[in-house]
């Protein structure tokens, strides 16, 4: 039996988009796929609101993290450090050579703008690479607050935002907040399979790529601005998951970029309600996830032995993640899943555990 | 309606194929996933006749081919040099800072192991980069010669070699032949759609690997070696692919290996005999790929008119590729096509410009 996935990524999806990654298959360099481009990224940039350069990176997004340094950071970046996924960043930083300053906050607390000032203070940083929500521990850093900080103290200082599990569920302004890059996968709140990443680039994060050397070929940001002009990818790219993106987008607008914003946000509340009522929220006050929550397990519930019963209803969540691993565990209400499947786990989970 | 497609990537995709791409989602850190990671590598190692790690990579094949220098080159590489994807490699290198010492021939010849040798007796060299089969040109190298020569010679050069139009259409003994890397992506001869590589490495490329700092991340072949052992890749990767992967690996191994190649070679004399009568061969004689014929376009037709015309039977071939992008044509002949298709298609050809 499918156990439907909530769990932060890869997400749940429907049956519909599973179809269209099986459209047959078309060329790479062919008119029907730089229609299909053409099409499909107006969409993501309408979905980030944002007139900045959109690509599609044949990655998970950690390749698109790895291009960030690469294409932003010629000597010293400032790695914004909150949980696992935002290590990960400032490792892959070191592991091409950056100087990675590294801001670091306890787990489940968030990023504040105060914080960001007081490292940039110092000087010499080129770039800030920061995790919008934090997968590990259900925090959602405030970007907007650490971006206006930035475009007045440090207006020559590049931002870039990992908004992996956030982009597609919460409202990403990025032309209005002013973010150099922000990226994502698809598996996560835009409810596709795991494969495709997007990504927008602002000019003067362009601008900055055309200064700092070696950047590579794979994840050149000047790479991918060379295929624009063609509407085409610098190299062939997943073609199911471009036709899956295609429609998706479409059921979103359909939806209404606003609704989705709220039943996330009418989602998150659900799930924060149950969490304090049966356990505690992992998250600082105020920072909550809107896409996942993620709670300390104060019953000392066995997670694995909750999923077996789970399962057997045909669902599954997650443990924590890293060191978190035992001691919390999450649930993703994000991309399609609606209310009504959320409040029906979560009934599930009260029977199995005997709560009320 | 749906061309079939007899271009040399992505090649036509089997509908049973297309409905794998839609199996329903797991996660990428559960059993489930293990489980058919565990299943599809072996696979691959089968068909590859190896015992060296096969590892996938969520990526074209691209990135893997960036994996190479940035994993096995501090200083020196020697990029072989004989066409379009050749070439790129060579971009590749220097775009991370690599010395890239070029050995070129002509579009259209071979590179032969002479060649190499020639070039490896200035020393200095850690790797050697070589196309196994030149999509552009049609040329397939004597990698086997080549192999062997620097095995005599070169003993400690490594060698890579790209095989992505290559791979599962032709025998490559991999531990036989003593390759350190053989990469392909899936949209050629193993007939699935693009979105992801697989590629081996042999444990003296790890040991080199180990050397060679700044590897980055996301193509990092000892990051790849650590979650080897969990049975996981270190991100999250393109699912769909994987389970399409694992069904076609047991469609090739029903058709038997031998088999396969076999079938391949067949198509192979089939579309030289046709280009010899009527065009020419772009590729020097005795070096001809066998899973696609470069033609010269002797006859001066047009690719784009004879292409409006094959559309409306439902198939569509290629053009040159960079600069014999309007002296040749391509067609392939891999993966999952059939004598019997081939030879309609080339029937439809004699037809619309009045051959025979």
């Amino acid at each position: 039996m499918h156990k439907k996935l909530f769990i932060p990524g890869p997400t749940e999806v429907r049956p519909e988009m599973l179809k269209h990654m099986g459209t047959p298959m078309i060329g790479h360099r062919s008119k029907e796929f730089s229609q299909l481009l053409g099409e499909v990224t107006p969409k993501v940039q309408k979905l980030l609101y944002t007139k900045d350069h959109v690509f599609m990176s044949t990655s998970s997004s950690t390749g698109v993290m790895e291009g960030v340094v690469r294409n932003l950071v010629e000597k010293k970046v400032l790695a914004c450090y909150c949980g696992a996924f935002s290590e990960r960043w400032a490792e892959i930083a070191e592991a091409n050579g950056k100087e990675t300053d590294r801001l670091e906050v306890e787990w489940g607390r968030a990023i504040l703008p105060e914080m960001v000032d007081e490292k940039l203070k110092k000087g010499g940083h080129e770039t800030v690479i920061i995790v919008h929500n934090e997968t590990s521990t259900g925090v959602m850093n405030p970007i907007r607050e650490v971006a206006q900080m930035m475009k007045e103290k440090y207006p020559d200082v590049l931002l870039a935002v990992d908004a992996v599990s956030s982009m597609a569920g919460v409202k990403i302004d990025v032309d209005g907040w002013g973010l150099d890059v922000c990226l994502a996968g698809l598996q996560k709140a835009f409810a596709l399979p795991p494969g495709l990443a997007v990504f927008s680039v602002s000019d003067r994060a362009l601008e900055k790529a055309k200064k700092v050397p070696h950047r590579g070929y794979y994840f050149d940001f000047l790479v991918f601005r060379k295929y624009w002009d063609k509407v085409q990818t610098p190299t062939t790219p997943s073609i199911p998951h471009l036709f899956a993106l295609n429609k998706q987008m479409d059921d979103m607008f359909r939806e209404g970029l606003e609704q989705r914003f709220a039943r996330h946000g009418q989602m998150a509340k659900v799930a924060r309600d149950w969490g304090k009522k049966h356990f505690a929220l992992y998250a600082q006050p105020g920072y909550e996830s809107v896409t996942l929550t993620t709670y300390v397990n104060t019953r000392e519930i066995s997670v694995a032995g909750l999923n077996e019963e789970l399962a057997k209803r045909g669902a599954v969540i997650s443990n924590g993640y890293g060191k978190t691993k035992e001691k919390a565990f999450r649930i993703a209400h994000m991309g399609d899943t609606t209310l009504d499947e959320l409040n029906e786990l979560l009934g599930w989970i009260d029977e199995i555990l005997g709560l009320s």
